[in-house]
């Protein structure tokens, strides 16, 4: 499967118990299990699910994610769900007018993270496709958590809900850095290369004619060593642009196109 | 529709628009379009739909996203799709290993939301079910966006990947607190209230006899009241707990339970 390492299948963390209440659909219940892998989450329990259990329409959409449909526990109540946690947040779009803390899944997901670390079993609940959890079974929750979007648009899919909880669990967990630059295994080019590229370019625009108003000349310069430089070129990037000056002064000179310096293209 | 204020649809900013380049499902496109008006996104461009446009399964799935469904545009190439854009980024799942910046969702949330205000216009590009981009569609990009996942289950559905992107950019720009108290009309309770309802069970329990071993009074009446100041009570929670403690004595006493302060229930 595209993107994914089967050896490293199977990793998952102590992460939150994802609690279906009164789901209706066994394709977002299947979803809903894809999500939770994708997100590190293997845990998954369901409320008196509309059609029954075992679904095969939740496996097939779960689309390979068959350890958590087929890890799935099956529950009479919400009580009985979550009576082994010892912290319960659950999802709502609406607010409910009741006396409980309201989370950003972000910040649900910082606190679902602590808990784990302190050894502190934990679930999220999630309501049926429409009406969402009952004011009763939110009673049972320790705070709500509510996903800020679109206030004109504001119904969320069950599977897209678990999905964001779950993601924000993973990246409250994750180290990956905001921004790196992929280079392919190459290495960034040094300032020497890009002022030798630079001195190559402007040594051929000199021979070629292009710096008819001397004036200019030193600002034309200036434009184009930035350009060189925002360019964030690779020593390859350098060598293959090396062979590109080369074998456009050869082709206005009217020879055949030179080929040093085109090796490393 | 649950959690959908009608009045205020369509306040759509100038976010960045969603390519979906040879989407293949119907239904994909339309959870799509349904989790990018979510997220606040109204611009949906096509790149050669496999099953052609428009398509009654995009607009089903779309679940009332109908403006960003009809709004869709088509068109032939990738290039086509990007020509009038100042910034592109293009979703993988894996590396591809080309010289260009990596960024995680909420980085190029960052990143978009600085175009738009800045007034550039911008887009995001995510490949085609299986397959993913192309590394022509990604050389086409400013940067990567890769969303850290599970290593060992990274393939994530068209639409949860369009969702992922969709909502880091609704969070990056809106300012609900990550944590806050909804109290349903009700004031926290002052520390005065707290203390009233603490000697009132204090002087019921005093009198029915719980503190047996006066050694242990002062840690069992600090034990109380600690339980009574975390449990952040309001007012109105306050009210409801004195006609508790006046109805659990009442009964003790064998007489009929007082009503006295059971308004606040």
């Amino acid at each position: 499967m595209a993107g994914t390492d089967e050896s490293k299948r199977g990793a998952l963390g102590a992460g939150p118990a994802v609690i279906l209440v009164d789901p209706q659909l066994g394709e977002n219940i299947g979803t809903a299990a894809r999500a939770m892998l994708n997100c590190g989450l293997g845990e998954l329990r369901l409320v008196r699910p509309r059609d029954g259990w075992p679904n095969e329409k939740a496996r097939a959409a779960a689309s390979g994610a068959d350890s958590v449909v087929e890890g799935a526990r099956l529950f009479d109540s919400t009580e009985a769900a979550v009576g082994d946690l010892a912290h319960v947040y659950a999802t709502t779009v609406r607010p409910r007018e009741m006396v409980k803390p309201v989370l950003t899944p972000r910040a649900a997901a910082a606190r679902l993270r602590a808990h784990a670390a302190a050894g502190e079993a934990c679930g999220v609940l999630f309501g049926p496709e429409r009406a969402g959890l009952t004011n009763d079974d939110i009673a049972l929750a320790d705070a709500i958590v509510t996903v800020p979007l679109n206030p004109g648009f504001a119904s969320l899919n069950l599977a897209q809900a678990v999905l964001l909880v779950a993601y924000e669990w993973f990246q409250a967990g994750d180290a990956t850095p905001p921004e790196r630059t992929d280079t392919g295994g190459a290495a960034p080019a040094t300032q020497a290369e890009i002022d030798r590229l630079f001195r190559h370019l402007d040594a051929e625009l000199e021979a070629g004619g292009f710096y008819r108003v001397e004036e200019k000349k030193p600002s034309m310069r200036r434009t184009l060593r930035t350009i060189l430089q925002h360019a964030a070129l690779t020593d390859q990037e350098v060598r293959t642009l090396h062979g590109v000056f080369t074998a456009l002064s050869g082709r206005r000179l009217g020879g055949a196109p030179k080929t040093r310096g085109g090796e490393g293209a």
